[in-house]
This record gives structure tokens, sequence and C-alpha cells, in this order.
């Protein structure tokens, strides 16, 4: 693990304001403050600032945050959707009574009725535009992903998934509840000995490793990250899996027929205006009898994302709606069969990677800083609050060509005797 | 069951082109006919002219039609999505090899991929700006709906139920499914004894009477169909059931707050500019942890119904896609939480349905006439046609509001011992 890699997830410009004493806090600092908060749809939460002072709302609690200093307090002011994360991270801010609660409650206000303070849409469209080419992608995609094996084996399933994982029963461990998702996957694809599979987007490549050991069929998985595509290699030579073919190449370039395409937690990479590309890919590969199914994060509302997130943490990342997703669908006249929400179950996934995380919070500090440490806790605590609060979905579509006659009766059978999930 | 009823789905213009001798066919009838046949994509049919000689496509089989003058010919050259319905109405075309399967090959055609002879969206969408206000939407309720009780209880099952069916297993039977269709709505809404629920658009009131006396839920139906409020009045009467208030009204007047909103067969006669409308209706009645459920025939691909379908049987109609239904989502921020296409299902129902209608023939003709009985052959031929061929879609999608932490967690559950669906 080199520290070259630790810092591209890690901001260019955090730094603690000041060092030793902040100074006294003027009325202005207070008006700010409380203009900061007018913005932001003044939110449940307690905000103190760094000589104690605070400005309280009635629902509050014991939620808050303490800004440290006043070159803090401006750059909320002049950019909160990026600078709180930063700020956090560089500890300038600090978060009382729980990260996860205080997001809830900010994100709560951000988005009670008649409130205007969402991301607005056209910026959302325009910041996608011209993003994710095929070098952006690999740019993107080798920020996030390849910060480290290690680093993710600390707080991930056994089988290293890094997507919403399937709670049969909400007190489901996350290694069963991420078996109970690769197998839900499965059969939604109603998956065949003898199949063709393509994957978009594999990961470490759990779950083309679990299509190939329990369902006998042949994957050919794609993903750009390289670091992943050798994990995944060399774990399905040490299980001795044969059946899948690990390529380390873009979605776009994908060829070949297959009987199911599936794509778990790749869609939110790809940014709407490749979803035509992407459907022209499945358009191509897909056979006349085939079933795909797409996982992604999604939103109810088309917004982008917190400037922090897209900065900081996955660049290029767009969560969309169904609406959207249609630009995947519609050219091709695909029948969507099926979409489940599972917002909660993504709330719950990351509450279990927090807890992971936060219980090697010294090995990762080990490995990065403290100011890292602080990053990826405010990303986990950012996504469990997002899924609760209803701000964030989690879609799995399934779909086909319109004239497959062959699609599933119900969504019964072809459980084969296997357990109800 | 008066004959001005029937008239108001008896074409206005209906008649047999010629009487005796239609005359020669010259070169340039089998030039039109070879144009028209181009014009809607060379289906795979038999095209048969007056004096029986005829172009054939290579893979037509026995499925063909026969045209049995030239001004029939003409009429099909220039508007084929009206005249087409209307001339087979009034006997001036001839359907060989099984009506369904000649429309079926008809759709194939048309939808091709590369074909370019689909209507066009924007000509859907302007088609449907202005339709569909209070006034046109109590016409065109009554166009269809108010043509008879009598005449739909010779086709359709004990309830009443004028929806797609849900056919646990292909060889169930229509009452069986029907059944069915109305226990999977109320398990997807989850409902519970002593639920407010609200429907819109309650038919002959089949649905709200299931949901009161085998959930104990008090309903409030909504129909503007008069003779289908006072069935539904008479028949919750005559069983006993209370808890069900069936009110004559607008779905855009209701009131009054829900736990469950349920939907099943409006939503294709309200119309895409009216949908953000619907949405604002179940903003204001559902509840903080309601449910809601909306079954509506729908497309891949915008599209406007058939001129003759348009005209001739569901004036105001549109099918839409899910890309459309979002304005009824988008606006209020509901989750999408569940979407199911029973497309097959619907094609079963519809056989159902035109088979019991065949086997009835007589009584039909003697309420109506034999241009009545051939169009409404033609628009059940043409449902089973359009649904095998994946031109039409059935989307039950359920919905809550976006903070709602209640929904259900997994897809199961909540069916408290009842058989599996």
């Amino acid at each position: 693990m080199s520290e070259m890699r630790a810092s591209a997830v890690r901001p260019k410009a955090l730094f603690r304001s000041t060092v030793g004493d902040p100074g006294p806090v003027y009325p202005i600092d207070r008006w700010i403050l409380s203009l900061f908060l007018k913005g932001i749809g003044n939110p449940a939460i307690r905000s103190v600032l760094w000589d104690g002072s605070d400005i309280s709302h009635p629902g509050a609690g014991r939620v808050g945050m303490v800004i440290r200093n006043r070159a803090t307090l401006l750059r909320l002011m002049a950019n909160p959707l990026l600078n709180f994360g930063d700020d956090y991270s560089a500890g300038n801010i600090e978060i009382e009574g729980g990260v996860v609660n205080f997001l809830e409650a900010v994100y709560r206000g951000m988005m009670r009725p008649g409130r205007t303070c969402r991301r607005s849409r056209p910026v959302a469209h325009w910041l996608q535009r011209n993003v994710n080419s095929l070098s952006d992608s690999r740019r993107n995609i080798h920020h996030h992903y390849d910060i480290g094996n290690d680093f993710y084996r600390l707080w991930l399933d056994k089988e290293m998934l890094y997507t919403c994982a399937y709670y049969p029963a909400p007190d489901a461990t996350l290694e069963e509840a991420q078996i109970a998702k690769m197998e839900l996957v499965c059969r939604k694809l109603r998956l065949k000995e003898g199949d063709r599979v393509i994957e978009a987007g594999c990961g470490w490549g759990g779950l083309a490793r679990y299509m190939a050991k329990h369902y006998g069929v042949k994957v050919r998985a794609f993903n750009i990250s390289r670091e992943q595509i050798a994990y995944a290699r060399k774990r399905a030579d040490a299980e001795s899996i044969t059946g899948v073919e690990f390529i380390e190449d873009d979605y776009r370039n994908i060829t070949g027929e297959c009987d199911a395409f599936v794509s778990v937690g790749m869609l939110e990479h790809v940014g709407p205006s490749h979803y035509r590309k992407l459907g022209e890919v499945i358009n191509r590969t897909l056979s006349d009898t085939g079933l795909g199914l797409i996982h992604s994060i999604g939103q109810n509302v088309p917004e982008s994302m917190s400037g922090w997130m897209e900065k900081r943490i996955f660049p290029g990342s767009y969560p969309p709606t169904l609406k959207e997703m249609a630009a995947i669908f519609e050219p091709y006249s695909f029948s969507i069969l099926d979409v489940e929400n599972l917002r909660l179950h993504y709330a719950r996934t990351c509450e279990e990677w927090l807890e992971r995380f936060e219980s090697h919070r010294q090995q990762v500090e080990e490995l990065f800083d403290d100011a890292f440490l602080r990053a990826w806790r405010l990303y986990l605590c950012g996504a469990i609050a997002n899924f609760r609060a209803g701000n964030l979905q989690l879609f799995q579509v399934v779909f086909s060509r319109f004239d497959n006659n062959g699609i599933p009766w119900t969504r019964r059978g072809d459980d084969r005797g296997r357990e109800p999930l």
C-alpha cells in the first residue's frame, strides 16, 4: 500500500485552518452561521461556534456540529457541499451525537417539501455531459477502486462485494446478506447450467465466481480496475473456479453473445450521457431469449452528487432516476419486467461496513492517515444517512427484449428447491 | 340495452363499400397494395384482392386478409390505422388463419428493428395534449363502459373485472386468475384490517368488494361511469358488504386521507398531460406511511393508440411508458418500490375474454349487430396480438413517500399463511 495511492482519495487542500486560539466570535459570525443554516433548510441540528456559543434547532437533541474557526465557517458558507466534507476530514468540524444522525438530520432538512435547496437538475445533467470517456473512466475508477485491496478487505465481506447486500431478514449478517444478494440476482436472471453470462463491472469478481460455481454458467466478467481484476483472477485460481474469464476492459468494448447480461454497481459510474451506449452494448450482446439485470444506486428526482462526493470519493459518478435509466432501454424497446427497490438494505449494508471500518480504524490509520479515515467515515455515514432519509434508492431492474415470450411467467418458480429469499 | 348506446361504439361511417361485383383488378391495384404492404413493414401475411389474386410474404403460411373491393384498398392506403378496423367491421376485409395470428404478424412487421412505421412520439404526445378534461373524461368513459352491463356480463368473469388477471399458473381459469389478481394487489399494498383505502377508477367494484370482504378495510371507490357505479352499489348491497362507499366522481376530485391508494386500469384513460395532477391527488391523500399501487397497460416506447382504437373503442386513452409515468411520481419525490410487468398475463386474460365473447356471439348480435360484433372481436384480438407481440405491457407499480421507512422489508412476508401467489 503506497502513500501515493492513498493521496488519490485524500483531499488536496486538506489543512487545519488555524493552529492554536481561533479568536473570539463576533455578531457577524453568528449572522453568517444563521444564513448558512437557512440556506440548507434549517435542519434539526445544533451548531456550535469556536467559543462554545451555538444556534440550536428546537428538534436538535444531541445532534450537532462544532465549527472550529472562522475560515471553516466562511468555507461552509461559500460551498457547503464540497467544503463540509473537506473540513470535517481536516478536523475543522467535529460532529456530536453521531455522524449518521447528524447527516440524516441535514438531509431531511434539505429535502423537506417546498425546499429548493436541492442541487438543480440542469446542473446535474450539465455536470454529467462530458464525463466518463474511455480514459476518464479509467482514471475515475482507479481513483476509488485501486487504493488497495488490503484496505477494502478490512471492512468488506469475505467475497469482497462492494454493492448493496440483500438481507432476507434484517438480522442477517453481512456475509449471509451478500450471498443472498448474489443468489437473488441469479434467480432473477433464471440462470441455468451452460448459460453464457456477461458481467459488466465485476468488482473483485465475487458474483462471477458465485454464478460459475453455483449455477454452472460461463461468465465473461469485465472491469477496468487493474487491482480488482488481478485480485479476481487470483482468487478464482485459488478456488479452482473455471468458467470465468476476467477481462480488463471497458463495458463499451464488450462483444459476443450472452443469455444473461448482468451489471451490479457499475451504472453509477457510467453517466447518463452514456446510457444509450450501454443500451447499444446490451442490444448487440443479449440473445433473443436472454434476460438482463442492472443493479444501481438511484434517485427519485435527478440531482448531482454532492461536490465533495463527486470530487473526493467517486469522481464521474451519478445515481440515476428510473426515468433516466429509460435511456438504456427505450431506444432498443427493451421490456422492463421487474424493478425492486432495496433502499433500506443498502442502509443496512453500509451500517455493517461502517461498523467493520471503525473496528479497524487503527489499521486504516497505519495504511493512510487520520484525514483519510475521517473522509472515509464521512462517506460511509453519508451513504447510510442518504439511504435512511430516502434521498438515495437502490434499483434492481430486470429486462428482456420486447418480443421475448419466454420471460418468467411469475416471480415464483425456478427456485429449484432452494430456500425462499 | 338500447341501440343508442351500441351506436356509440359502432363506427359512424360503417358501410359495405360495394354491393355485387367489385369489378376486375388492374395492375395499379396490385401496385397500391404493394405500396401499402411496404408502408406497414411487409408483414408475414398473404394479401388477397377481390379477384382472388394475391401478394404473399414467403413466411405467411395461412395467415392473410381478403380485400373485397378497390374503395377498401384505397382507404387502407390513406389511413391504415383507422380504416383497417372500420373496413373489417363493415365486412369489406375478411381475415384468414385467425384474427389474432394475422394481427400479431402485422404488429411484428411494424415493430421490426429499423422500421420507422411506428406512430411518432411527438404525434403521440400532441394528440394527448388537450384531452381528458373533466367533461371529456365523462364522455369518453361513457362511450366504452356504459354500453351495458348485460353485454360485459356475457364475457367477463363473475366479479366483472375488466383488467388484466394474474394467472398463478398458465392453466388457471379466468375466475381464479381474477381473484388471484385482487389478492396480489392486496398483498402488494400490505392491507391490514381497518386501513383506509382510496380506489381511483373502480370499474364494477370487484376489487373494492374483495378488499372490504377479505381484508376488512374501509374503501372509498371512485368512478365516473354511472352504470358501473350503479351496478357496484347494487351488488355490494346484495352481498351485504359494508365498508365500501362507491362515489360517482372524477379522480381529480378525490379528497381525504388513506393508508393505501390503488388504481387498477384507470391510468390508461388519464392521459399524460394529467399525470402530474394524479400525482397531486395522491400526494394530498396518501398517509405518511401509506403505500400506493397503479396497475396500467403500458408501452416500452411512447406511441399513440391506433386511430381506430382511439376513435372507436377507447377515446382519450393512452398506455404510458414507465418513463412517462414518472410524471406522477417525480414532482412529489415518491419512491418507486416495485414494478412487475404482467404482459403475458394480459394476453391470456384477453384470450379467455375472446373465447367467452365468441361463445356468446348470438346474444351479442341480438343486443347489437354484426358490425359491432366484428369491431369488438377485432379489438379483443388486437389486444391479444399486441400483448403477445410485446407491443403493449402491463405494469403494476408500487410506491410510497420517499421518507417512509416502514416500507416492506422484502417481497415476502405478510402472506399471513395464505397460499403463495
